[in-house]
């Protein structure tokens, strides 16, 4: 993939809103996310974010307002679920990013007929905007496995595997909600270091900041995916908080790994935006000399050159206190996917080696991307070293895990000199009492 | 659950082939499949076994050879994923099988009309039965745990929380494959304690003996079920075949549990013996008097009293040579799945006591089935103790774990006095030679 007139910084939209060079969805931008009106009995269906607005994919479907050479794309995008489009390759969702682009810029002919097409971003609620065969989650931050494994494991944080391997688990795609989804915190068996376990609600909740990777087209089963090849297979990002329940996880995760403290909920981001659209941020990943280099099959050139991704990324946390008093969420981490330990491509490479088959839609989850200092952790449990030292919020709360009632809200975006900032939205999930257990 | 007159021993059917006292598919057991003509481009459709015959269920709605009131779920049962009929609970399934038990019992009304619904198993091929959204492994076997951990960790076998959580972790939907899907054997990172990894073909290839139970209808997110109503929440049982990578899983699983050593390949048997078929099979599990007691969510007096299943299980294996020779697969483990630690109800009450979302179709592994003794080991890691002790067979090869050619062949089935012995058919597939890497 390279650049392309897509990703000029001077374009302009027609929509005025996409315009000031803050929104997160200019007209470089052009996401992807599955919508209705809120609260309407309408069906969900395709819609590329503009601005403030939504481009109704089935309206502009129906109005033939596109070209007839992306009908078939368009038509993928008009659905309920994204699959179909993310099955069409690389070819294809270029082609649509193309003549979106030149119907939305300003001037174009396409005007009258896609205002008719427009519903504001404000009016609608989002779905999960595939149908996730598979979910998969990795464990890409060498800091935070570094962090998390002297907690867990104090004489052995880091282990002798994770230089060498993408450590990934499969996770539970039936959890995964869309942002805005509130969810109870979950029960589960906790265990004191000097009694038996009890059935309590978690004691210990925690968020895990994110990004979820969507597959696009499929690899054959049993033919890996080359790492050259591998962003082929990768139709775009998202926002993801994998919420961990970490007292049952310190107890259950031996020796299979986490299960209940995490399938509970999983909450996106609803816009994906696509690889193509993040082309400008494309960066090199510098490995340290002392470690080891990758296996051949996790290495190329063009990984090393440009494949990880400089996306900034922010936690905030909006307590119930905050919300009766009017304050907006507090932001308590900055950080940037650039700094994670394996690269997309190599999460693709790694995942397929065996012959494992990916398929439209799957979604990998990078684990969490914590940077390298701890203003940049992307869990409390490393912020509060496993609670020990609470966190403490401007407004004079503290906090060692979520309490009921808090909202946590990701960020995400990317601006650089020369290129167009383009945002991801935000994910977000309040934290609801336990079921009576 | 109980009893009823569909599971009466002394029921005949019309169908010949059902009545031999030695068939899988008598009128007491009435299983579910999807299949379709063999080689043919059939669109594929629900089934029942019956003998050597398999029902079509397309066939039987468009001639409305059942009575009216079950038309809805011959409708579900007719269609090519069975997830339909699965979300319909109990109360629908049992009224089918009752219809079913009733017009294939020898002098039915319907024996004109269903003969010609009725197409030979040896006609046909079958596919996954189900559209699996989730599939969960367990490790319910105490005997499998115990052997694993011994050569995993000598000082650490059991681990302390095996008697208190039922553990399991999340498997990979998309590598499920119907009975007689030959596999490749997996490419992956295997590494010699002496030496830097390296990616190779899978050295190390074992089966595992299990048993998939698919879930029914749904519970709602955030909300547990009750052990006392986990059996509604229970379709059916399958064979299962958890294939295993041991050296890739040995370096990469910790500490997120088991991925590409998993993930390339599940294979499961076509047929569902529902739950309702499997009623006289029940039985008690009895937890050792010096382990701890369950806590209140995993514990149920009907748990305990009939909360086991007894299904009889083999594994054996073909060779090439054994075939080149015309040999039979020979059998090299027999027990029972009434030995697992955990039963089917806890592992639901267990995998919902956080709110997790069961769905129709879900499956769950129950986990190597390994009984007390060697010979009911279920498993090579466990019979060669991790490759050291050959297993021998009776043409004069011996076996660390699968080579090339091997096919390995789980049956299943129950009997005892006073009942119609059922079975499952079974589950077979091929080892191929690696995709060259």
């Amino acid at each position: 993939m390279a650049l392309n007139e897509t990703h000029d910084a001077g374009l302009q939209s027609w929509v005025a809103s996409a315009n000031t060079g803050s929104s997160d969805f200019p007209i470089q931008n052009l996401p992807f996310a599955v919508f209705r009106r809120k609260s309407s009995s309408e069906a969900f269906r395709g819609g590329v974010a503009i601005g403030d607005q939504v481009l109704d994919m089935a309206a502009v479907r129906d109005a033939k307002a596109l070209s007839a050479d992306v009908q078939a794309q368009v038509e993928a995008a008009a659905q309920g679920q994204l699959n179909s489009l993310m099955a069409m390759g690389p070819e294809a969702w270029s082609a649509l990013r193309l003549a979106l682009s030149r119907a939305l810029r300003a001037g174009a002919a396409q005007e009258a007929a896609l205002k008719a097409c427009l519903v504001p971003q404000a009016d609608v609620e989002y779905s999960v905007p595939a149908q996730v065969g598979d979910y998969t989650d990795f464990y890409t931050s060498v800091h935070h496995a570094t962090n998390v494994g002297k907690l867990f494991r104090p004489t052995n944080p880091l282990m002798e595997n994770y230089k060498w391997v993408p450590i990934g688990y499969h996770g539970r795609a039936s959890s995964i909600r869309i942002s805005g989804v509130d969810f109870k915190r979950p029960n589960g068996q906790l265990k004191a270091p000097d009694a038996d376990p009890v059935l309590k609600p978690c004691n210990r909740l925690d968020y895990e900041l994110e990004m979820g990777i969507y597959a696009g087209s499929a690899n054959a089963w049993g033919e890996a995916v080359d790492i050259e090849d591998a962003d082929r297979h990768i139709f775009g990002l998202c926002l993801l908080n994998d919420w961990s329940a970490r007292d049952v996880q310190a107890w259950e995760y031996q020796p299979l790994g986490p299960f209940l403290s995490k399938n509970f909920a999983t909450s996106i981001s609803p816009w994906i935006v696509t690889l193509e659209a993040l082309e400008p941020y494309r960066t090199a990943f510098v490995r340290p000399s002392e470690d080891p280099q990758p296996l051949p099959y996790l290495s190329s050139e063009a990984n090393s050159q440009r494949g990880a991704l400089d996306v900034q990324l922010t936690v905030a946390i909006q307590t119930e206190k905050m919300r009766a008093e009017g304050k907006a969420a507090e932001q308590i981490t900055r950080t940037s996917y650039r700094h994670a330990y394996w690269t997309m491509a190599q999460l693709i490479a790694h995942h397929t080696v065996n012959g494992c088959d990916l398929q439209p839609g799957d979604l990998l989850g990078t684990g969490t991307l914590s940077g390298p200092t701890m203003a940049e952790a992307g869990a409390l449990l490393e912020i509060t070293e496993g609670g020990k030292k609470p966190l403490s919020l401007s407004n004079g709360e503290t906090r060692t895990f979520l309490l009921d009632g808090d909202a946590v809200v990701f960020t995400g975006w990317c601006e650089k000199p020369g290129a167009a900032r383009i945002g991801f939205g935000e994910c977000r999930a309040t934290v609801l009492p336990a079921h009576q257990a």
